[in-house]
């Protein structure tokens, strides 16, 4: 199947000191993205349509529909006039799960947090990452921000997309994905690292975007016990963290940042490698 | 009922020139919001929780239960512990229509977009406004844009929420409305707007994040033809304002900006009185 396109030139007119001029600039692609589970439509999402299979991927898990990528047995990609469909098929007994929680929902209907029609399913219980015992030095922060920038080249062009990159300590960036929307580039690096059978625990996920309760959420979904966004923090995410026992970094502006949770896993450049 | 605080204060360790300096910080509150219909819940939302009302109104008409305001004949907010819910009482007719909506849909679920579980859905028809005859000069735009800028204290306090308001020509902003999530800053606008009882053709969306499809159809469904925002449009966002007859400005910064789509309504400051 030929792949749409992650963006495109259009033309425009641009006023720059005070001269109208027309040109072109590169924006990026925005799909309706729907995901199916042995036929049966979940979800629907406006995406980027690059990396969809981890994209599939990581929402499965992140959905908690999945725990592992070996539960997804095949995905499809049927691109649509008007959308993509992805179509995944899960190992028979993922499959039946699925189906007795669906059969538990009631009616529609979802709406910024996938399927959640009731305030406690939007505050789900999130896993506990406080026994992960990564360490960071404040020079891995800006290392990790500063590769995620590097590895962004939708950004590049049209600098209107959001990133999610994966940091280990002394192997860099694992992956890093992007995307539109600021919870699909995360889901598609969570996909994208439960693939290459990396565990989440072993480093931070790096996000270009503000820290909502949902990237708290993913990130603790993947198992990673460090959280490093470019951008604040909201209180509920903090909150979140804080019980996640997940380390919370935010703001980071070259060699500056701020730390809200659990600072203890991040030490200074010269205790570093000692810890 | 006391409203809870749109911000909170947290402690947090600052990195600032090689220095680690505790401190606090303001950040925005994030809370689920469930919108409950004649008793029945139809879509939780996380956001910041500042003007309810105007997110009832606004989330309503943006999800066609409701044409108008006066549609509404009851708005209750209860804060419960763990979220809000905002439980909307519709005139009879329109909560027989939504009723009648609701059965037709099947089971769950939604996410991103409202309720939305098929491509079709996602890319579902909007408004035409290409007969509403506003025209702005350069000038509108950069002070509307200004001026969005001046109208959001939650912003000036936390940096880290969005915000969007209607611009009227010679009336400068009629109102401006702020919230963690760029969708629910739109929502509530268009409910502040509806409920003054201004139209919406009359003047101009200002949105101070990216253009994503959803920010068009919300202000295509407002009626106003002119949509105008700091960050950059999406291919999608592009497509569907051309289809709509909406003229698409982003990229405002300072004086200079661009126009993607039906130029026609943004004129030079000279030719601004003559027309």
């Amino acid at each position: 199947m030929k792949r749409r396109p992650t963006r495109i030139s259009v033309n425009r007119i641009a006023r720059k000191g005070g001269v109208m001029m027309p040109g072109e600039r590169v924006v990026p692609e925005e799909v309706p993205v729907a995901f199916s589970y042995g036929g049966t439509s979940h979800a629907v999402m406006m995406a980027t349509p690059g990396d969809l299979e981890d994209f599939a991927v990581g929402f499965s898990l992140t959905e908690g529909i999945i725990q592992d990528a070996s539960q997804i047995s095949a995905i499809e990609i049927i691109d649509e006039e008007r959308g993509i469909d992805v179509q995944v098929t899960l190992i028979d007994d993922v499959a039946d799960a699925l189906r007795a929680r669906r059969r538990s929902m009631a009616g529609p209907v979802g709406c910024g947090l996938c399927g959640i029609e009731s305030i406690e399913q939007a505050v789900r219980q999130i896993p506990d990452v406080s026994s992960a015992d990564l360490k960071l030095t404040h020079g891995d922060i800006v290392r990790a921000v500063s590769l995620l920038n590097d590895a962004q080249p939708l950004h590049r062009e049209t600098r209107a997309v959001h990133g999610a990159g994966f940091y280990v300590r002394g192997k860099d960036l694992l992956a890093a994905r992007e995307d539109v929307g600021r919870h699909n580039a995360l889901d598609k690096l969570c996909g994208a690292i439960i693939r290459i059978g990396t565990s989440g625990s072993s480093g931070a996920v790096v996000v270009t975007s503000r820290l909502s309760v949902e990237m708290v959420q993913k990130a603790a979904i993947l198992g990673s016990p460090v959280l490093i966004a470019i951008s604040a923090p909201t209180a509920l995410a903090i909150r979140t963290a804080e019980q996640a026992g997940m380390t919370l970094v935010a703001l980071v502006r070259g060699d500056d940042f701020e730390i809200f949770t659990h600072p203890h896993r991040i030490l200074p450049e010269s205790i570093a490698d000692v810890a």
